[in-house]
This record gives structure tokens, sequence and C-alpha cells, in this order.
């Protein structure tokens, strides 16, 4: 059996896509008052806007396009390709959760990774995936892996202490490459 | 750590869903000719079509709609739901191959396997995925999979022989439940 490069599974949302500023954008387009840019440690950006506003959030996640012009996190573009070089990579988004996003971020990615091919591209729910090490900035998707954990920082798991964390993606890079 | 159920993962494409018949049906439609029903044992679909139609084939597959209504195979929906008691039935398709199949995919499965929910649904390129059971009709699916396999029967596997097969649904009742 020959042997495989090592294999990461690198998340979508808040790691190599920014959600958080086009809720921030569509929140203040519509209510016309600017959301807190600063979301505090341990905070999501629901607990940033008012009790009648919530559903807000919930509404432009489900809508069609939300997903599909979204800021590239810097220099995810460049150390993904370098990456590729040492490891397999994936993209493993729990996109299911909102299923009119699924062709928003395939086209998103086809767009910005187009260097990541079919074959390694995985919308899910739960992420069962069988690799080595799994970039997410969400300890839910940690549950139950036994492999390399890089708890990529977010606002909502600041305060989390016990994992392995990376800042940006120079530190990713660092600590791969 | 509380004991989870066993996993399964079950394909779409030839096993819960049907694209032969999908495939004979517009084939009739647009040349006026029966493609041959039964498919030779060891063939796949194109290799009844004349040269100048196979990519034809190719087409209809990547049309939007293709995999929207595709029948379903016959007793799937009850031996699914009734290995949901057992079993951690997952979804697991390919359907990153063809990107337009996404949301036809993800709606076709709420439409007649409901029970699935949204965690259980994963759309891939490799199956990498991290079950104790797999149901597919692709043994390149198989590969580097250390846990059971199930081939399910479709024209173009019939010739194999070195695989645990069944040949419908009611036989994999007959072996899980």
């Amino acid at each position: 059996m020959s042997e495989r490069k090592p294999r990461i599974a690198v998340d979508m949302d808040e790691v190599i896509a920014d959600p958080i500023s086009k809720f921030i954008q569509l929140y203040n387009r519509d209510y016309g008052i600017p959301l807190d840019l600063k979301i505090h440690p341990g905070n999501e950006v629901y607990h940033h806007v008012p009790e009648h506003a919530k559903m807000k959030l919930w509404e432009y996640i489900n809508e069609k396009g939300f997903f599909r012009d979204l800021d590239v996190m810097p220099d995810s573009v460049e150390v993904l390709r370098a990456l590729q070089d040492k490891y397999e990579v994936f993209i493993v988004s729990a996109a299911m959760e909102f299923p009119n996003s699924l062709q928003d971020k395939h086209e998103w990615l086809a767009d910005h990774f187009p260097f990541i091919g079919w074959q390694n591209i995985i919308f899910c729910g739960l992420k069962i995936v069988n690799v080595d090490i799994i970039i997410d900035d969400r300890i839910k998707n940690f549950k139950d892996f036994n492999g390399r954990k890089l708890l990529y920082s977010s606002p909502h798991n600041l305060l989390l202490t016990d994992y392995e964390r990376v800042n940006n993606w120079k530190e990713v890079a660092e600590k791969l490459l």
C-alpha cells in the first residue's frame, strides 16, 4: 500500500470565508445602526443584536446568495496552495445546515480556490471525516476526533483555552509548513 | 465516552436513486430509439450507446434537474428507516462531480427520505468518511476502507466476485436488521 500524504480538513466559515463582515454589512443596510464591529470575546454575532432583530440574522444566512460573495480570509489562498505540496487538503463545510448555501459555496470555492478539485470538497452535517488534522473554529467539530485539532480564532471561541490555537493563516503556515 | 451506534454510509445513485431509468427515458426522448433496457452485466449505460451519442449522456447528467425526479429504489425508504433504530445512517454521495446536482439531490432527499436529518447528509468527492459499513455500487469507494463493504448490485458491477453483495434492499435488511 502506498504511503499517502497526511490529510487536512479545512472549515469554510470564519476560517477561509468571512461571514461576519457580511452579517455586519447587511445589518447596517437594513437597520442603519452600525453593529459593533468588534465582537466581544466569547460572543456570537447574535449577542450584539437586539432581541427583535435576532431572527433577521437567521434570515440572512438562509437567503440564497449570502455565501456567494463572502470575503476571503487573508492569506488563506496562498497557504492552502502551499499546504497541498505536503498534505492532501480537503475543504469540509457543514453546508447542509443551510441548503441554500450549497451552490453558493461551490461557486465561491471555484472562484477563489480553483486548485481544490471536486474530489476534495465535502459538504456535510456532522464532520465524520477520516483525516489527520482539522482546522476549524467550532470545537463541536473536534468531538470524537483523535487527530490534531487547530482551533482557528474567531470571536466566539476566544475564551477557550484547552486547544492548540491559530490566529491567522500565517500561523497555520508556521505550524504546518 | 458513550457507546455510539455503528455508522452506515449509504450511496445515492444506483443504490437509493435510479439514474439508469432516467438515462433511458431521456435517450428515448431524444433519439426515438429504445436503449436496451437490460444493461449487460459488466457494462455501463454508455456501452449501450453509439459513439456519436456518448457525449449526450454526459450532458444529461450535468443538466440541472437530472437528479431531481429520479425514481426511488424499491424498499429503500422502508429499510433505511428501519436501519435507523440500530445504526446511525448517513447518505454519502459523490455529488461534487456534478455541481448542478447539489440542490437537486438535497431536495430529492428531503422529499423521499425526510427522516434523514441534515447532520447525516454528506455530498463529497472522495468518500473519506469515518463509518463502519458502506453500501455502494462502486468499488472505488471501498478503497482504503477497512469496515464492512456491501456491494449493491448494478449492471456495471455484476461480474465482480470478490465482494459481499446485496441485490436489493430486502437483502440489506436481512443482513443488517
